[in-house]
C-alpha cells in the first residue's frame, strides 16, 4: 500500500509557515502573455473579423458576424432542454443569491461637514458590464447566476455575456437558461482571450464593457490583466481555487474529507489545507480520503491536487486562526465547537462556512453568498464579488457663499503652502466678488 | 496679439466627441517599464541595501538603514515649524474629511435566505496599508490627510507612509505634521518606484503592505501597476488630473475661469474642458483667462496644459450631460441654473461640484470629500478613494442541518449538471449521516 499522498505536518514553527503554505504568486508566463497580447491587438484592430478567424482556429467554430450572437430561437431551444429539476434548482439558487445581494444595497449619504458645506455620496451602477463564462470540461452556469443577479440588482444598463461554443456550435443550454432567467439576452459565442479583448475594446457586434467579470483559464486571466491596464476594470486577480478547513475533535471526519475533496476536484492546481488541533481527526480524515476518493469521477484532478494539499497539526485555536489569517483563503470552513467566537477573529478570507452543515458546495451554488472570490492571498486586500462590485460611488459637494467663506481661510493657507496659487485664486475671486 | 491658446469648438457632431475629448489612455512606456522593473526586482531581492543605494543615486540622500525612518525628533522639529494658521487649516480640513468619511461606514448585514440558511457580510479593515506621498515641486500634505484619515477610521492596524526627502535630507515639515495629526508615526524617507517596491514586498525596515495608495509621477504609476499584478492591491489606475465644467449663462465667467486655471496649474499634462450653452460666457471666460493667467505663478504649467484644453459650445443641457458621461471626468463642476436636476443625470464622474460657490479647490482641500479620484475615464468603473477603499467584505454562511436539507436538492442537481461529483458528495455524506 502506498503512503498518503496528502502531507501531514506537525506543529510547524511560525517562521516556516510561509514556505509551508502556498507558493508565491506567479507573474504572467511570458510566452502566454506574448501570445495573448497578439490576440488582443488583433481583435482591437480588426474587430469581428479577427473574432471569426480565432473562433475557427481555436474552437473549430465556423461562423459569420451575425452567427456570433445567440439567437432568440437558440434561447428557446435551450429552455426546452432543461429538466424541471434543474430549472427548479437554478431558480432556488437565484432567489437566495438575489435575497442576500439585495440586502447589500447601501444608502446614499448626505452630511453637512461645516455650516453651508454639504457633501453627498451616491452609488451609481456601472453602465456596461461584460461577463465571461468559461466552457471547458463543464458549463459553469452557476457563475452566470453569481454575476448576473447582482449586475441586474445594481441596475447596470447593459449586460453582455461571452462564452465559448460546444462542439455543435451551440452554447450549453444551462448557460443560456440561466442567462435568460436573469434577464440577459445579449450572449455572444466567443471564448477565451478573444472574448476578453472583444468586451474590453468593443467591436461592431460586441459592445465595449466598462468592467469585465468572470473566471477562466490562464489565457483568460492573462487577457484580463492586460486589458485592465488601459481599457476597462476587472473583477479581481484570479488564481487556482483553494479551501482551508479549521477543525477540532467535534468535526465529523467524513464531512471534512468530503469538503477537502470537493475543492480538489476543481483542477490539478487546486489546493486544500486542513488545520486541526486533533491528531485523531487528522488520521480519520486520511482514512476517509482513501474511501471517498475512489468513488469520485474526477480522480485525475483529485490525485494531482492532493499532492499539493496538506494537513497541519497545530496546538491551539489561536494558532489556527493566525495561520488562516496568514494564508487568507478563498474559502474557509470552521468546524469547531467554538466556531462562533473564532469567526470574529478571522480578518482575511473570501467566504467563511460555519459548523458541520455548511459545506463549501452550499456557497458554490445556493446559500446566497457569491462564489466569485479572491484567491492566492488576495483576500488580504480584496472582497469577493458583491453588489458594490457593480456600482461606483460619486461624491458631490454643494457649498453656499457663506459656506465657502467659512472654508476660505483653510483652503487659501493650504493651497499657498502647496505652492498652488491658482487653487487659492479660485477661492479668492469668489470672496472678492459682490455676486450672491 | 496672439490668438487664444484654448480651443473653441462649436456644436461638434456626436461621432466626433471621442476624438475631440481626451486622447486614448497610454499603455506603460516600455522604457519606463523596463527601468522600473529593474528597480523593483533589485529592492525585492536586496531590500534595504538597494533602497540606500537608490536614495543616494536618485535623491542625493546618503543614509543608513536606521536613517530611512523619520525619528521622533524630526516629528517634533517639524511640528515646531508649522505656522499656527497652517496648523488650524490642516485641522479644519481633517475634521471635515473625518466627518464625511465616518458617515460612509456600512453596517454588517445578516439575512436568512432560506429557513436555516443564514448569510452574513462583514466589513473588515485591510490590515496593513502603505501610503505614498510625492515630493516634487511642493509637499502634497493634503494627500496625507485624504489617505490617512479614512485609513485610521477604517481601523487599519498598520499604516506606513513613504515620501522622498528634500535637499536637506529631511521630509517636508507639513507632511510630518499632517501624518502625526492623523496618528501615523511610521514614515520612511524613500521616494518614487523604490518606495512602491519597498512597501509591496517589504524589507527588514519597511513592512509589507496589503494595499498601496497615493499619487506620483510616471515611474510611481508604472511601479504601482507592476506590483499590483503579483504583490499587493493599489488604490486605482492613475493619470493626469482633469476637470470638466458645465456652465450656462448664470455662471460667473470670472469663477469659471479661475476653476479652469486651478486645474491647469497641476502640470503640463493636466486638462480642462468647459461645456457651455452660452457663446457669450465662452467669450467672457476667454477674456478672463488673459487677465487671470498672467497673475499666476505656475505659468509654465498653465501655458502648456492650456493648449490641450478646450471650450465646447453645445446646444442643450442634455448634450452637456451626455458629453460629461462620455468623458467621465475626475472633477465635474456644474454651474447652471438647474444644477440640482442635472446632477441626478450624471452617471460617470469622480467628484461633482455644484453651483457658483463650490470651486474644485474646496474639494481638493477642505470640504470633506476625497481628492484621490479616478482620472482618464476610469470614473466609468471606479470610485474615488473612500472609507471602503480601506476595508474588504467577507461573507459568512451558517447552515443548520434542516437548512441544508432544504438546499440539498438544488445543490446536488446543479453540481451534477456541472459535472462536479465531489461537490454533490459533500452534501450527500451529510444527508446520509445520522449525526446532528
Amino acid at each position: 500500500m502506498e503512503g498518503n499522498i496528502i502531507k501531514l505536518i506537525k506543529n510547524p514553527q511560525r517562521r516556516y509557515w510561509k514556505s509551508i503554505l502556498r507558493s508565491e504568486r506567479e507573474s504572467l508566463n511570458e510566452l502566454t502573455e506574448k501570445s495573448v497580447r497578439k490576440i488582443i491587438n488583433d481583435v482591437r484592430e480588426n474587430g469581428d473579423s479577427a473574432i471569426i478567424k480565432y473562433e475557427k482556429l481555436f474552437d473549430n467554430f465556423v461562423t459569420t458576424k451575425s452567427g456570433l450572437s445567440v439567437s432568440a430561437k437558440e434561447f428557446r431551444d435551450a429552455a426546452a432542454q432543461i429538466s424541471p429539476e434543474l430549472a427548479d434548482a437554478i431558480k432556488t439558487a437565484a432567489a437566495n443569491i438575489k435575497k442576500f445581494h439585495k440586502a447589500q444595497k447601501i444608502k446614499d449619504i448626505e452630511v453637512e461637514t461645516s455650516p453651508g458645506v454639504t457633501c453627498r455620496q451616491k452609488s451609481v451602477p456601472i453602465n456596461h458590464v461584460g461577463l465571461y463564462i468559461p466552457g471547458g470540461t463543464a458549463p459553469l452556469f452557476s457563475t452566470v447566476i453569481m454575476l448576473a443577479v447582482p449586475a441586474k440588482l445594481a441596475g447596470c444598463r447593459e449586460i453582455t455575456l461571452c462564452t465559448p461554443v460546444k462542439e455543435n456550435g451551440r452554447v450549453a443550454p444551462e448557460i443560456l437558461y440561466s442567462a435568460s432567467l436573469c434577464g440577459i439576452d445579449k450572449v455572444f459565442k466567443i471564448g477565451g482571450a478573444v472574448a476578453i479583448a472583444a468586451m474590453a475594446y468593443g467591436t461592431s457586434t460586441v459592445p465595449k464593457a466598462d468592467k469585465i467579470f468572470g473566471p477562466g483559464n490562464g489565457y483568460v486571466t492573462a487577457a484580463k490583466k492586460i486589458v485592465s491596464s488601459d481599457a476597462c476594470s476587472i473583477d479581481m486577480p484570479a488564481g487556482p481555487s483553494e479551501v482551508m478547513i479549521i477543525a477540532d475533535e467535534t468535526a465529523v471526519p467524513k464531512f471534512v474529507c468530503a469538503d477537502f475533496l470537493s475543492q480538489l476536484e476543481h483542477g490539478q492546481d487546486s489546493e486544500a489545507v486542513l488545520l486541526t488541533t486533533s491528531e485523531k481527526l487528522a488520521g480519520e480524515v486520511l482514512e476517509e480520503f482513501k474511501k471517498q476518493s475512489v468513488k469520485l469521477s474526477r480522480s485525475e484532478y483529485i490525485n494531482g491536487s492532493a499532492r499539493k494539499s496538506k494537513i497541519i497539526l497545530l496546538p491551539t485555536y489561536e494558532k489556527m486562526v493566525d495561520m488562516a489569517n496568514e494564508y487568507a483563503p478563498e474559502h474557509l470552513i470552521i468546524c469547531t465547537k467554538n466556531y462562533g467566537t473564532l469567526v470574529d477573529k478571522i480578518t482575511n478570507a473570501g467566504s467563511i462556512f460555519l459548523g458541520n452543515y455548511s459545506p463549501e458546495s452550499a456557497g458554490d451554488y445556493a446559500s446566497g453568498t457569491n462564489h466569485t472570490l479572491p484567491t492566492s492571498g488576495w483576500a488580504k486586500s480584496c472582497s469577493g464579488v458583491n453588489l458594490s462590485s457593480f456600482l461606483k460611488r460619486i461624491t458631490i459637494q454643494e457649498i453656499t457663499r457663506k459656506g465657502l467663506e467659512g472654508l476660505a481661510p483653510a483652503i487659501e493657507v493650504m493651497a499657498e503652502a502647496e505652492g498652488l496659487g491658482a487653487h487659492k485664486n479660485a477661492v479668492a475671486v469668489r470672496m472678492e466678488s459682490k455676486n450672491e
